[in-house]
């Protein structure tokens, strides 16, 4: 295996938006700049789809102050894609890749796009075509194996804990029940992230459900009467994935109609659905058994904001996704043929992390969900361990007064 | 009338809270503490409600580093109220004032709570009972009349157009049609601030629809097959109050059961459904207009964000809100029996405002709608005057990059 190969480059971004998946795509450019081998870093529009389409930008044309305000910018760029390539659709981005000599792929994205880096790798690897393929994880819902945490999910996470932060103190000011829904089809990261909303034993969220904890309607009538009796108001964080005693997700229960995307997902974004039948839970049977009360309940649903949301992204989370993408590149040039980059946590007290590479195939398909002992034992919140792990990503969060 | 009268003072909160709400509250507290002939500065945990009954909070007492803490954090520190007085209630409030020997009040709100200080003010004329009212201005809706613009607004316009500007580049990323659902019963002015997520013409929002212009389901549909034809994608910034060409609010015509305030106001937030509704629209009409397309159409409603969020508000916002605090306090020991703090925009063109006394009459009850001269002749955008209406009141807003 030759160390570097001449040829072109093509980075891609895929699936959601994350408020730093253009840090890795500017590491990328960056990085690719200072390797002569390679003659041209092709920017695909849209994912996959701008490879088969042949829509390409020549990104070292791009000026390096506009590089810069780009990888400031949140969501892809280069526009994403959800297309999931088959056979088929692989054989037209190699006829691609050969006819325009491309040797290097990097693509940036989660599970499904470690799948199909995985996928052109390994057919490069059959039709014995040299090309050096790697996958740059982004996620805000943290679900990628090996990897101690994913580029994307520090800016989600602080999103997620200063909006509950801030609506726990709405909450205090004008008591009642609120219910907030978090991203998070399958895994409860994110929505485990506004655990780090509290300061104080009595601050909200009061309770919080992960799809790896079952909802029961019954359990969730008794925590938000519990809570209410001993605080009089309650704030509630639950994912968009939370599932009930079957395994059943309650947004597909609940949904009249759903629509789904070419991986199979169920949409659950875009829909108030989800708090507003939990609402109605809490104004019949949560106010029933408080003896008729009348109470004020609400719900928000965070949707698209979590992942986009411009100026607010966490520096941390910046400087590693900009570094994942340098590093992609780092282990093309030094002879790699294909990979994932991971993190590993530093050992010691202060926060730190060194990138390694992990296989495509232990990172494709299968996600991660949040660890069962992150979680408490009935399932309605997150541990305090949890904060150890996911502040530091955040690179920190607002500190709340109070006169009470 | 004497200079200054030796008694209590109270603070309270009221309304709707705002991120920087307890800035006003710091400037109140602070410029209290100058004037020794106010003995106790009482705070009325949740507003008026707190007056009744007696619970008070000894505002000298808390820390001055706490008080900067408080300061800095969103929503009512001393806890909010809808509660609107009448004149029953307000001969309560009169029985606790003249047995705690209250000689001031400082009531921050929006109009109804002008509108109390009114009453109040003109039921301790009637007394003569000496006291000095003063109304510090509050509201994420900025629909006050007399000032140029309310404290509170800066912050969520802030909010707003950063939460476009992040999802217009999410949309960019995955096109489609998205409807971002802006807080706003009456007034555009929150859901005109979503056009500084602009940079260039082709930037969404794409549509901006406001109470102020009528939304009729044709022109929805017109305007959105247009834009999709131009753009291939279209963003949508709708208030919560949009009307329909009859002035009836369409999430009242939509929603199946509604819920009133004691103040008579419909509860537009915590509900997906205008979203929904519009959307459903664009999967069935515009797909048929555009020969049965199969459209990408989600939507988000901002909800409790756009007014408590932490760690974003305006620097601009929290610097005047405080100042309105302060000022209410220096008008009352100035000897002025009542009025409201009121912001004048200064000539010239460095950004600077200077506070006028108002009366309350001239604040409360009836609310600013957003001008004529600031929507465009179709009713679906929003004039770039505006940009330099509100642009400074944001502190500044995230810049975006582009790779084409």
């Amino acid at each position: 295996m030759s160390k570097t190969i001449k040829g072109n480059a093509v980075v891609g971004q895929s699936g959601g938006p994350t408020a730093v998946i253009n840090q890795s795509l500017a590491g990328v450019i960056e990085a690719v700049k200072k390797f002569p081998g390679v003659k041209k870093l092709l920017g695909s529009r849209f994912g996959v789809r701008g490879i088969v389409d042949e829509k390409f930008i020549d990104l070292k044309k791009i000026s390096p102050a506009m590089i810069k305000k780009v990888a400031a910018t949140p969501a892809a760029a280069l526009g994403s894609t959800r297309d999931k390539p088959d056979t088929e659709y692989c054989k037209k981005i190699f006829d691609v890749f050969s006819r325009n000599d491309v040797r290097y792929f990097f693509y940036i994205g989660g599970n499904d796009s470690a799948d199909t880096a995985h996928i052109i790798n390994e057919l490069a690897l059959n039709a014995n075509y040299e090309l050096r393929v790697f996958h740059i994880p982004k996620t805000i819902d943290n679900d990628l194996r090996v990897t101690d945490h994913c580029p994307g999910f520090g800016s989600a996470a602080k999103f997620v804990a200063s909006a509950v932060m801030g609506d726990d103190r709405d909450c205090a000011s004008l008591p009642g029940i609120k219910i907030d829904i978090v991203m998070g089809r399958h895994a409860g990261w994110l929505t485990a992230a506004s655990m780090m909303a509290r300061q104080d034993e009595s601050d909200g969220p009061h309770l919080i459900y992960v799809p790896e904890a079952k909802l029961t309607e019954t359990m969730f009538i008794d925590d938000v009467a519990e809570v209410y009796g001993k605080y009089g108001r309650c704030l509630i964080a639950m994912s968009e994935g939370v599932e009930d005693e079957h395994g059943a997700a309650w947004a597909e229960r609940i949904a009249k109609s759903v629509e789904r995307d070419s991986h199979g997902n169920v949409q659950l974004s875009g829909t108030g659905a989800l708090g507003e039948f939990f609402s109605l839970l809490v104004k019949e049977k949560v106010s029933a058994r408080l003896g008729g009360k009348k109470l004020r309940v609400r719900s928000d649903t965070f949707g698209y904001l979590q992942r986009s949301f411009a100026g607010y992204a966490s520096a941390v989370d910046q400087k590693e996704a900009h570094l994942a993408g340098r590093t992609a590149v780092k282990y093309a040039m030094e002879g790699h043929t294909s990979g994932s980059v991971a993190f590993r946590r530093n050992p010691g007290r202060t926060y730190g992390i060194t990138c390694f590479r992990a296989e495509l195939k232990d990172v494709a398909r299968i996600t991660k969900p949040l660890p069962r002992e992150f979680i408490n034992e009935r399932g309605n919140g997150i541990k305090d361990a949890f904060r150890a792990y996911a502040l530091p990503l955040t690179g920190g969060l607002p500190v709340i007064g109070k006169l009470w």
